[in-house]
């Protein structure tokens, strides 16, 4: 048995990112509607004032404030109809002084008047005559021009998760295709003689396969785009075959399982074949999921991985690798976390970053995160949990009570 | 001018989940693969023991624990191997005491251990004895049968978001169909002479259409299926026409626009002419988003809506009636949300419940929600914003440092 460097996870990101950038991160464009949930690969800026006209909020008459300074519940001002204001169209005539418009809600103030009475306050008379009693600030129920955005603002930043207000910010920019970045693609491999489908029923010494259907369901949460995925015996020939298979159609070619010192070493071996320059993380400092390999392919442009056999540690790892990985690609920043407070002290593991899975409750004025204890061999350890949390691989053990960050699953 | 009553939110909700209740939330069988996201229609049982026979989670020697008591590092316990379990097979051979069974992680316990001692801690001489410098604990290094989840266990709950792990869950325990909620069908209608599409350049007077747009993505984000999206000019006809179409293909018809009081009166006369019993809710004590209709036609099994045309005021009510109303008819309960302390004071409106959208900031220990401020026909208002904060109608104003629950967009 060889004695290889382990990596930090620190380190190993480090390395994943220096190998997949330039590359990885490729744009694509996009019709908004289809951009839900897609990163924005650009700035997106108004390419004209949004709203291109002062709006009115309210139903109304559009006056010259400084008329409506006197007006009040028991001394009205009185202004002259000059016109009527149809939805959607330029305002036909403008106003002066001691003259106003009638204006429906998101209809165009004329020419000449600053803010607008709402109707509630006015009483009309005859035919032309409206009494006001009350006065309007300026500015008073107006949206002015370029209020919602300015033509040249800036409406969107590139690194943004589209949300469907951010599809109707677009809309209303006139933005109907958008650049987004690609989803990177990936082949996911399952290794292992124990290994059958889930369709199949187990005879003694054989569990069904979990961590293709976990592992592409976490993908696409990620981001990504499962191109391909299969369980494999293990076999050597067959395994680098699929391998070189899938390196031909992904960007990530992630192998699970070997779970045995033996078979954790061909998988190494084979990536390390397979690619080049090859497997530069040999293992990383973090619980649960030691046993991971990463490597990477210069000409065909792909990252390969070979992921821990235990579900959760198969799981964490990917997590914290490759969904680590395009967030900071795509500039997406941080993941969103719920800061809680930890129900019972947690034990760590000294040298080793420790990913605990956590229930989370809100209690009286806080939220608390209820360590869910379990062996990494079992999935229910995690479909008992809403989320995780990290202790750094400095910190030795964390008290009840201590708060800590929790990322949803 | 009518004068109606105006509901309270939890009267609207009670009104609108009473006319879903029994017909709104039908369910179909999805292979596991397509069901990440989708909530259960039904709790999921274990139907046989998981993992069906015990493992070891090392590379090691399967032993009698007992035989191991006295094994330390200057004082090794030497046993007889018996034999060797293949991966995915069944153990061969059976030990006793004095004798043991070489295994690999995942590999089948021989019958008559109870424990595993790990590589590391032996040394193998001659063919037939190993060295353990190590005791093992009953139990140590093994997944019990049905340690993960015993046959008859509830794997998943009804009601449960399918995460990632919970696939692996399905698919470990054979189960590679699960009934789900189907997604229910709307139509997005958005009304307004001063609508153009977003790939038009806006006259004087016009805007761009936001609100299918924005509601569309809304709507699939929180379960939903668009199946139908249009915008129309306020023309009653058409209006009508299309609402009556749209009912023939939807579990939910959602008009917003129609600002002004006349628009209003004309779309929930629409409404309530269309459907039978017919409009239930004539506005609701909320801000902003008060102008909200709501009814129901038990005919074609309908939910009715006219929802206000500001951008802002549409997507917060959308959320909090059609995302709340799914989530209570699929048992999905409440949803999550991340508590912080606001940073300023907010003004409310007594007697409407008030919605502030915020920007959250994680500050040293704690995380902080930045109300946004702005006019709710401003769409950039959302924009800037990463969820937002409810104060129920008997608050009356909140200071800065108090917590609010804030749900994410």
């Amino acid at each position: 048995m060889e004695f290889l460097k382990v990596d930090t996870v620190a380190a190993a990101r480090r390395k994943l990112l220096d190998s997949a950038k330039g590359w990885l991160g490729a744009a694509e464009l996009l019709p908004i509607e289809e951009a839900p949930g897609r990163i924005l690969a650009e700035d997106v800026y108004a390419p004209e004032d949004i709203p291109s006209f002062r709006r009115s909020t309210v139903d109304g008459y559009a006056v010259v404030s400084g008329d409506t300074a006197a007006a009040g519940e028991s001394m009205p001002v009185f202004l002259n109809v000059k016109g009527s204001v149809e939805m959607g169209k330029t305002a036909a005539f403008s106003i002066s002084r001691g003259e106003c418009g009638e204006v429906p809600t998101g209809g165009m103030l004329p020419e000449g008047a600053d803010a607008v009475v709402m109707v509630e306050y006015t009483e009309a008379f005859g035919g032309e005559g409206v009494a006001m009693y009350q006065s309007a600030a300026y500015g008073e129920n107006v949206v002015q021009t370029g209020e919602d955005a300015g033509a040249g603002d800036r409406l969107l930043p590139k690194g943004k998760t589209l949300l469907p207000q951010d599809i109707g910010a677009l809309a209303a920019a006139g933005v109907v295709e958008v650049s987004v970045y690609k989803k990177p693609r990936i082949t996911i491999l399952s290794t292992g003689d124990e290994l059958i489908s889930p369709a199949a029923y187990p005879a003694p010494g054989q569990i069904r396969d979990i961590n293709t259907y976990a592992l592409a369901a976490l993908a696409e949460k990620n981001g990504y785009l499962v191109v391909g995925k299969s369980v494999l015996p293990d076999d050597e020939g067959a395994l680098e075959r699929t391998i070189r298979e899938g390196m031909k159609t992904s960007d990530v070619v992630a192998v699970s399982g070997g779970s045995s010192q033996g078979k954790k070493d061909l998988t190494r071996e084979i990536i390390d074949r397979a690619s080049s320059p090859g497997v530069y993380t040999h293992g990383m400092a973090i619980k649960p999921g030691k046993p991971t390999i990463l490597g990477y392919d210069d000409a065909s442009h792909t990252l390969l991985s070979g992921l821990p056999g235990h579900p959760v540690s198969a799981m964490m790892v990917f997590e914290l690798l490759f969904g680590w990985l395009l967030r900071e690609i795509t500039g997406g920043g941080q993941a969103p976390f719920i800061p809680a407070r930890i129900s019972s002290n947690v034990p760590t593991s000294p040298g080793r970053l420790t990913c605990w899975p956590v229930r989370l409750e809100w209690a009286e004025g806080g939220m608390t995160a209820d360590p869910v204890f379990g062996k990494s061999g079992l999935i229910t350890t995690l479909t008992k949990a809403g989320g995780y949390f990290v202790v750094d691989r400095d910190t030795e053990g964390l008290k009840a009570g201590e708060t800590v960050k929790v990322y949803l699953f």
